[in-house]
């Protein structure tokens, strides 16, 4: 059975990345399905030939979604990028009341949370107390979850997912910079073709040795290559060591992306190629 | 009034690292205090000409913590970093009754949860329910604020907290990786000397054109300047704008340092020097 899987719960801005992705990527006939647990897609994905994922993978305010990134890292090779998508991110504060003075505990995403931080933090002051905040799996889950509350707890999610489980917006545009993106990957076996506007992600940890970083970014360098972001994240074993993802323009297809990638290879401890893949970006 | 002012709350492990640095910095007949707010202590280090601020930088598990650099980044040019700690992570689950079947909470500080996310997620199974997690704004503020709910919270910190607030420890070294490390930073307008085992830290974003972060990154290589660290912070403005945060090895005193960076100081858009500074190791 195809799949797709998506992020968090109906209403989910990973959905809504997803109907995006079913215009122009060909799974548009396929079962969908949803998971609040990012390591669940990842590994379901990695075990089916076809089936497909959809996940957040950075935020213009917050900077990468470091479960994703993390599990990517420790996923099968078979598992790759084939799609970004681009979306706008507008926050709304959603209760069951519809009263914003009943909102003492705000339930959300870690990084919702952190993007709305000084909005919850000056929320209590009118009425002096403290708004607490508290962690849900997704954006969409805490808007389930508002049920299993009383009238105090308000979640922070996007306004469909108010709509879907018959919930109050009580304020909207909440996130405390307006301009507030995510990148959002499409994940599973597909190759993918050359467009033109493509991107490779890969990753690599060095010898740890003095100037191996350098002399690895050297071979982008020397190959006129764009470097677009590089990113570390901790190896987990030794504080100070780290694993290096890198995204470049251009696609694994194109002669130079392709040679230097082989270089680069040669000269690391651990190699992880993500992908090469086009982007639609519909926040504008 | 000359302060020293920590992370967090009595029994934190900022307060840990506080001991280590009075033992090799000069502020200890300093007043200390304690806040709950990294924003709050790297603004009170800006405004007073003698404080000093004691802060989680990074984590050996889940990376840098990302609001003490964001700070740092918008904090004055004069707060510099002028010594760091680096601590062993041991995290106790604790709570009121000092049985493991009343948890159905787990209240800590975002990171202690992240690092705990594997124990915490088996916590319930064996009971049959799924154990919820509450972010507070350090580890210690979670054993404090135990008093203030029922008996089915529990909060993850060091043990020295469950003495400090008379609370029972339910389990030890619960971390799912046990090779945790914290490196925490002292910050101040000190001026530091050289001592042959140093590091500086520096942040800069580059012009928005093909290769311009691999030229300035070439500076360090060509003067053979190690570079251990790289981390990215979104701009917060435009999505796929970083500020790169670079650690290398040496003193801003050495004549190589001192030039290579007045030599990428010409080539960027924003540049921030966060200081050179010695490095004291306590988790072995």
């Amino acid at each position: 059975m195809k799949k797709v899987i998506f992020f968090g719960q109906k209403g989910s801005y990973s959905e809504k990345a997803m109907f995006e992705a079913q215009k122009i990527c060909d799974f548009l006939d396929y079962e969908i399905e949803s998971s609040s647990y990012i390591d669940e897609i990842i590994q379901e994905v990695g075990n089916s030939p076809d089936s497909v994922g959809i996940l957040p993978v950075e935020n213009s305010i917050e900077g990468i979604v470091r479960e994703t990134v993390d599990k990517l890292i420790q996923a099968d090779n078979s598992v790759k990028i084939f799609q970004e998508i681009v979306l706008p991110i507008s926050h709304c504060l959603i209760n069951k009341t519809g009263k914003i003075e009943d909102v003492k505990v705000v339930l959300s995403h870690p990084q919702a949370l952190a993007q709305c931080s000084g909005y919850i933090k000056n929320l209590g002051n009118k009425y002096g107390y403290i708004v607490k905040k508290q962690t849900s799996v997704s954006t969409s889950e805490a808007v389930r979850l508002l049920d299993n509350y009383d009238d105090s707890y308000a979640a922070i999610a996007n306004s469909e997912a108010a709509n879907i489980y018959n919930k109050k917006i009580v304020d909207i545009g909440i996130n405390d910079e307006a301009d507030n993106k995510t990148r959002f990957i499409c994940i599973g076996k597909k190759t993918t073709q050359k467009t033109g506007n493509d991107k490779t992600s890969f990753a690599f940890t060095t010898q740890n040795k003095s100037g191996a970083l350098l002399d690895v970014l050297d071979i982008l360098r020397q190959n006129k290559i764009n470097m677009s972001h590089i990113d570390s994240r901790p190896s987990k074993k030794v504080l100070g060591e780290y694993i290096f993802c890198v995204d470049i323009d251009g696609h694994i297809d194109d002669i130079c992306i392709k040679s230097s990638l082989e270089e680069i290879k040669k000269r690391v401890n651990y190699y992880r190629f993500f992908g090469s893949y086009s982007i639609k970006d519909i926040a504008g």
